[in-house]
């Protein structure tokens, strides 16, 4: 079917993956350039998406016991200094209010990087007693982080996110919950993004400034660049002791709680991007999809067509589907390039003839497998068709993943590996600084994560040849 | 019943209603002050009531065809100056960014204090065609205002807020959406939050910088003070001018469209607060409670007690209600006091002579009614009892709204039933702005608003004595 030019043009990604990507969030309509350097405008369909995911979290953290809380955003240099390795990792990144009105401040604000120290000042005041911990708290907001290089969605001074902030009476419940909202983020993104994720541990020098230890969820993409997903930080009580947050334990002496934090953003929607997009625009994971349907009449000046159409839209939305009839007067070549940009993941049609049959047409987006369906079906096919786009894409996304993991025991063989065909590189390592240094150096990659499930490669590190610690993940990453 | 110490320490509301206001706030755990001065933070109970404030308002916003985006947060200088009477407006309240990591910044950056310029920024680079009309946007976040005194929500240097912003094609569908927007305010704080209101005009001098218009929601608290609940706006085509908001019209022709913005903010818990709490806390209409319904076991250590609390809750969850059961080892009193405080609309007691008489009592937190309620008609009477405290609070928040309108026909006499009584004054009124200089001086007075519903009070101004153009309403507002 001949495509509109307005919808044609969008660089192919095996031409330049960077620029099918931009081209995508543009012509898609997820984003728009700010008129403030490095900020961009997350635009009605882009922010539906973010929306859908902002839900299906939300109810999972309160599943939990989490709660929302709001924390100013503005956070008094003073009190971001108390912890020295939070503030020397986020100093270089802080936008600073300096004036308020016509006055200068006393002290210079941040526009906050990441609420640790916010929480941690609250909680000094609040904390009692051992009775009321945990405390489970969570934010949705937008941080700043003043990154010298932009791009929509994965690098962008201003991004939206939730922070979850919690602390607990003992260092094994604080664990737990690190490793439980892991879990959250792995069932997440595979479960409801349809991206397999490897879980693992980052390495100190990776790991978010003043943590113990931090928990990620690393992903592919199509151009077989790693994507770090989510995190999950254990702080120990190091945060409690520099912010003098303390308790009242069982045994009547005063304690200091362990705290966690763990963080999402709306790089999750470059990750789908990424991930399922083709060269006609973008795939949605339909629990995500702004529009989960999309019901084209053909010949729709033909009588009974239209009838036809809104009344497949009236019983999908009963089904509780997200369903748009699209009845304007372009063309139908138009209409299905539009909503394959947009990537809608079902488009179903009907016309005069499928209407003498009783029947429409399914196309599913992740495949463009169609199928004819009976009227009298439709919404138990519907479902059914968004399952097999969800199963379609997922499984598409774990034979990339599972196709470029490579073993290597040299710097020289993992970066062959690298370079020819992308993906993460496993080696053993000894887990050492200088190691990792020597990896990016010569490799040009990064430690990604000594994933969850470790396995045993050989008894030696693949750098420096000492006795390896642990199986480690390497990448060249977003 | 005796109250336990820790609940009970509240201030009269009429021995000090700025203290009793304060002491809820806290006592409820709605807020608690920021070590920035001037910022609170919301706690997770104060944060709860909120969420259901923006599930409520969002999904009315959606019915209308409203979309949710992102605009940046931080506007440059430049940008915010092109419309004058706004940037006079904010300017002496704006947050200035000045610095970006270790840089200084060559242009300083406004954190919003509100986003039309934004908005209008972006249309005029997404903005074509007649065709695009109208864009009906919101966006939920925070914005900053350096007030000098503040208040827990109702005047905090950052507040939360939803603001709306669109664009039309003609100035007919504009002031048609500045209408719907404040009957949408108007219906929300009737029916949702039991909050009776006068809509109306504002004064030139009281409507929003840069606005042809504005319509208000206004309401009359406890203490007989006016808040002035939500606004909408209409700006004619005045800010597509000066940020050169073009489009392609029917006729070809280059055209400015027509521009509202309309917000409500945190304030409205406050407004909440106000309106129906009394002495012993909160009293949070059933559809904004975070809990609708507490169950409380009577004597719970008795068998067959808790197990009677917890099939209770099971039933109210089933019937879609918000419900927890207390079996904590607090005493009766304490947590009857304590969920008092928390405003909690109905409280469930079930004890061994309740399961025996297979009944339980309800008790409504708005007037203290107590109903014994046959558990076969659990469901069926929790929304009843949950109707009845909508209805009664509404009630009497009408009678206090009713009771508290007076007419004068001179600044003195005004001035005297302000004095006496409180509430709304309403007088005739010339239009010119020297009367509402007079009022303010001489009777201490604010114009809150043109009502929609004129009545005819004489012929001439009330401050003046010239000829009269307006009905309107004077008061002592927060």
């Amino acid at each position: 079917m001949a495509k509109d030019k307005r919808v044609e043009q969008i660089t192919d990604m095996e031409v330049d993956f960077a620029q099918w990507y931009t081209d995508i969030c543009r012509k898609a309509e997820l984003v728009e350039y700010a008129s403030v350097k490095g900020f961009t405008i997350l635009r009605p369909y882009g922010y539906a998406i973010w929306e859908n995911m902002q839900r299906i979290m939300d109810a999972e953290f309160k599943k939990t016991g989490h709660e929302n809380v709001a924390m100013p955003v503005l956070i008094p240099e003073s009190l971001l200094k108390k912890e020295g390795e939070l503030v020397n990792g986020f100093a270089p990144e802080v936008a600073w209010v300096t004036h308020g009105g016509s006055e200068e401040l006393e002290e210079r604000l941040a526009f906050r990087p990441t609420s640790e120290t916010m929480f941690c000042d609250h909680w000094s005041r609040v904390l009692h007693s051992y009775r009321e911990l945990p405390m489970l708290y969570n934010q949705w907001c937008s941080v700043i982080r003043w990154e010298k290089t932009t791009r929509p969605f994965l690098r962008s001074r201003e991004f939206w996110w939730q922070e979850g902030h919690t602390i607990h009476e003992t260092a094994e419940e604080a664990m737990a919950e690190t490793e439980q909202q892991l879990n959250c983020y792995a069932d997440f993104f595979e479960k409801v993004l349809a991206i397999p994720v490897v879980r693992g541990r980052k390495t100190d020098k990776e790991k978010f400034a003043g943590a113990e230890a931090t928990y990620t969820v690393e992903c592919l993409m199509k151009d077989h660049k790693a994507l770090q997903g989510a995190t999950s930080h254990y702080f120990g009580d190091k945060f409690s002791r520099a912010y003098d947050v303390t308790f009242t334990g069982r045994d009547n002496t005063l304690q200091y709680p362990f705290q966690t934090s763990w963080g999402s953003t709306t790089r999750m929607i470059g990750a789908v991007i990424m991930a399922h997009g083709d060269n006609n625009g973008l795939v949605l994971p339909p629990a995500v999809a702004p529009i989960q349907v999309v019901v084209l009449p053909v010949a729709q000046h033909k009588p009974g067509v239209l009838e036809a159409a809104n009344a497949l839209r009236d019983r999908l939305l009963a089904a509780g589907l997200r369903v748009k009839v699209d009845d304007s007067d372009n063309s139908m070549g138009w209409k299905c390039a539009q909503y394959e940009m947009k990537g809608v993941p079902l488009r179903v049609e009907i016309g005069p003839r499928d209407i003498e049959n009783g029947q429409c047409v399914m196309v599913r987006r992740s495949d463009g497998e169609k199928t004819a369906v009976a009227l009298a079906d439709l919404e138990s096919a519907a479902q059914e068709q968004l399952r097999l786009v969800y199963e379609g894409m997922y499984a598409k996304a774990k034979k990339n993943l599972d196709e470029h993991i490579f073993a290597a025991s040299s710097i020289e063989e993992a970066k062959a590996l690298q370079e020819e065909h992308g993906g993460f590189i496993k080696t053993m390592w000894c887990g050492e600084l200088q190691c990792e240094l020597d990896m990016k150096e010569k490799a040009g990659m990064s430690s990604r994560c000594m994933p969850l499930e470790q396995e045993s490669l050989g008894e030696v590190c693949a750098c420096c040849g000492r006795p390896a610690k642990h199986m480690i993940y390497w990448g060249v990453a977003y």
